[in-house]
């Protein structure tokens, strides 16, 4: 009865996000996983606009979903057509899906000055498209674009134009913050007043543009809202729409309100990084809920008193959303945390063991000398597993050289590395060019390295980080390499610690080639 | 009378953000800018905690604040200490600055589970430590931890915590959510009847657990708090601290109460940014009003809506806090940001002048390809000085090759660097080892260079940080150097862009050594 309707436009409006071009295919497996989360309805894309939109819906139509509503979106008529001929609305009925969504004007400036109609011809605009698309599908949802700055401009004209949809036979009425600057008070003062004149269900669509788009959808939400527009990962234009992986454990575990079911919300951290693998962008991790290090805790008391009393430093569980708490490892930490991070990585330590006493006393010692766990997570499971005896050395370094150099007339300097190495199956002696020395170095290992053990050639490199961590001996100080690798199933971080740029890049690349290689022999030997 | 206070808590909270960790001298750049954006209060550390802040707070007393009051951040006393013995206490007031601010624990799970203390002991603690320092320094304000979990879970206690602190004589009680999933409207419904049984000022301090820290401080705002806690950029451990990026706006534009000045509003961008470079993490392009994409616009017949009624597509306009609309390569203004940067080096220049043009011209194909002024503006005097003519080449390259090189039973790889350069007065050839290639490079271009021009043997170089611009693009990614070099009066900060990194560092160390050739210069040489 109360429950919340989760609409998802991550693949309409998430894919404004700068820099995010999600092909077809994308689209399609997000929206497999977006009905798996339970989301009520999926915005797939505005056919009027983007040719990839409609085959995006061809493509679609052959897959089932299990529990979504597909939805095409598109604005209202063009004032020179009927809603019969005009071809916007034409391409969302071609789209061939249950429910349309139409956007219109409510904001009297709009319609005088940015679409040049007056006020009475917007409010026919409305009507005609939205009486013309009810006698054709399904469902009709009506998004009030820029109803909030409308309705403080005009809020008789901006109620009207709610009114005319309403009487078009729409069976949801979406009032869109647009521009993103209202705050959440005004949004519950806004609704609390249209509400009384209205008998269609409301919805909200919130922007982020001050930082408040999850607040501004909860306090709608409390004044009557039950249609809830967002993205996964909060992407959109600006600064974002509405973090549906906010949003949603926010309804369920902090309203205690219905929406997807307990078992659906555990899925929400995958699909969160699932998304943003896609879009291929970094995921945040400082992200509610849903981020790397939303659940991060530092320091030997204070992992110990987490162990204790959960609840006294998280907010919730974060198994409640599929997340996971995260023991930083670091000079503070004890063996508790070094048993628990091993119990992640599926292996069985046991406190004041000689193997964890060595192993904290060499987390420690590398610490000072300026290596640091936390973020390189890769780098201490390959210590733990070496510390089992679960490792073999399966190339050794002969010698490495890299040559950057630059003449008069150069333009930029170049780079070349050479790289000797021994493995069980021979010596292998090679070189390569990269696009400074690191890369260089990089290009030459892998090469060396692809002809016995072809699994590397799976492994990308997808961030390099580098730090510098005593500043003030200027060039002279040292250096760590933060190195994050991945292949198509996962993600790892290893590092490496010099005063020697180069030698701490080897250092990370080592672990990261070891890393792999020892993950799939693992995964070839199941225990 | 209506005046938000601001208090900052970068360089403390914010300093917990995992891979964040400022040296002393960023810390303390950092406390200048803070000062000059108008914050009220900068908590500057915890030199109970942390070595690195006795250092801070020993260094900042050279600094002349001219606005913001230093405070120094500490727990109560421990249960087997007095007030007068407490190592952490007595760190407290070794720091020597008028405010301090002490935190203790509202929630009686902590008190009893975490702290191990019986109920009343913990008030003893608050009380005793309180007391003891409001008879030491000017000010002292109390941060109830955990305050609104605490008053859920026992609301008499959690007020009587306050009750306490108040009779020692804090001038601010400041309610913490410190896990970060309260709700805005419980922390009203808390704020307001816990404000009718108290007489001292109220403060907030929330952290971004639930996504809600903003809208949660704007709440409290609402029911009458006027210490507002929050960091630049959100930074903050797990998922990070209200963001006085966009609290500050919020406040002053939305609320439209007194906090910094109009003018000092226009900083807030540039500030932002220049807290993430000395994080060196990454600026949040989408982070509300201050990010880059904050206000940028696609399409063309959005951009030209815009341009004619900018506040049909933008909350607010950019300017305000010194962010600007973002249309695909625009060139809007800009000439006015140089000429007054110019006139901060002593320089004058003049709008639409083509020195100008073309100075405007440059910086932004190098912002194009990379550059960041923002941390770097040697390289940018440099370029205004080239532009006004008041340049002289004093060396030109002829060559350098830098060798990292490592064979099998080293322990590390070694660097060497050679160099050949042309000056005025003959070449020079020369080498140097190095801690690696960077370092080998600075070398041999130091030895070369001395020989003519003594006075570099007086630059340090005191910072070298390292930045990938790209980072999807692994170690083939294009590096950003930022480079801080000093002599016994002055420091300046020079840039180098390039996929390599040797490149990136050589133009960062060829601008800081001209630089510093230049002000030689200038100085015997006086207008």
């Amino acid at each position: 009865m109360n429950k919340i309707i989760i609409y998802d436009t991550t693949l309409r409006d998430g894919a404004q996000t700068e820099g995010v071009s999600f092909s077809v295919d994308d689209k399609l497996r997000i929206a497999r996983r977006l009905d798996q989360l339970g989301v009520d309805y999926i915005e797939g894309g505005w056919p009027g606009a983007n040719l990839k939109d409609i085959e995006f819906f061809e493509r679609i139509k052959h897959i089932k979903l299990t529990h979504a509503r597909l939805t095409a979106f598109g604005s209202t008529r063009h004032r020179a057509q009927t809603a019969k001929s005009d071809p916007n609305l034409q391409s969302l009925l071609l789209a061939d899906v249950p429910v349309i969504t139409l956007f219109g004007k409510s904001w009297d400036l709009h319609a005088e000055q940015v679409l040049g109609v007056t006020l009475p011809e917007n409010l026919e605009l409305i009507y005609d498209s939205l009486s013309y698309l009810v006698s054709k599908v399904d469902e009709v949802i009506y998004d009030a674009e820029h109803f909030f700055d409308g309705y403080k401009a005009n809020p008789e004209y901006a109620l009207q134009t709610l009114k005319t949809a309403e009487s078009a036979g729409v069976k949801c009425l979406v009032l869109c913050d647009t521009n993103g600057g209202t705050l959440p008070d005004e949004v519950g003062h806004i609704i609390n007043q249209v509400k009384a004149e209205l008998s269609t269900p409301l919805g909200i669509h919130t922007h982020n543009d001050a930082g408040l788009a999850v607040a501004s959808s909860l306090t709608a939400i409390k004044y009557g809202a039950r249609h809830i527009h967002g993205t996964i990962n909060g992407y959109g234009e600006r600064c974002g729409n509405a973090n549906l992986c906010v949003l949603i454990p926010n309804i369920k575990l902090k309203l205690r309100q219905d929406c997807i079911s307990d078992e659906q919300l555990t899925q929400l951290t995958e699909l969160s990084w699932f998304v943003s693998e896609l879009a291929n962008l970094r995921h945040q991790s400082h992200q509610p809920y849903v981020g790397e290090s939303a659940f991060a805790h530092k320091g030997g008391v204070h992992v110990s008193a987490v162990q204790k009393v959960a609840h006294s430093y998280e907010h919730i569980r974060p198994e409640l959303v599929g997340n996971k708490r995260k023991v930083l490892i670091s000079d503070q930490s004890g063996q508790g945390a070094i048993v628990y991070k091993a119990r992640e990585y599926g292996l069985d330590l046991t406190k004041n063991t000689p193997e964890v006493q060595q192993l904290l006393a060499e987390v420690k010692q590398r610490e000072l000398d300026g290596f640091q766990f936390e973020g390189a997570e890769g780098s201490f499971e390959l210590m733990v597993k070496k510390a089992k005896g679960l490792h073999k050395k399966l190339f050794e370094l002969i010698g490495f050289r890299v040559i950057v150099e630059r003449r008069e007339h150069d333009r930029e300097a170049w780079a070349e590395a050479t790289i000797k190495i021994r493995t069980p199956q021979g010596v292998e002696q090679t070189a390569a060019d990269g696009d400074g020395p690191v890369d260089a170095l990089n290009c030459a290992l892998r090469k060396a390295l692809e002809k016995f053990y072809p699994a590397i050639k799976e492994v990308k490199l997808i961030d390099y980080k580098v730090r510098i961590i005593n500043e003030h001996e200027g060039t002279g100080a040292r250096t760590r390499v933060l190195l994050e690798s991945g292949d198509e199933e996962s993600s790892w971080n290893t590092v490496g610690v010099s005063a020697n740029i180069i030698e701490a890049s080897w250092q990370a690349l080592v672990d990261s080639i070891e890393y792999k290689l020892l993950k799939e022999e693992m995964q070839q030997e199941p225990e």
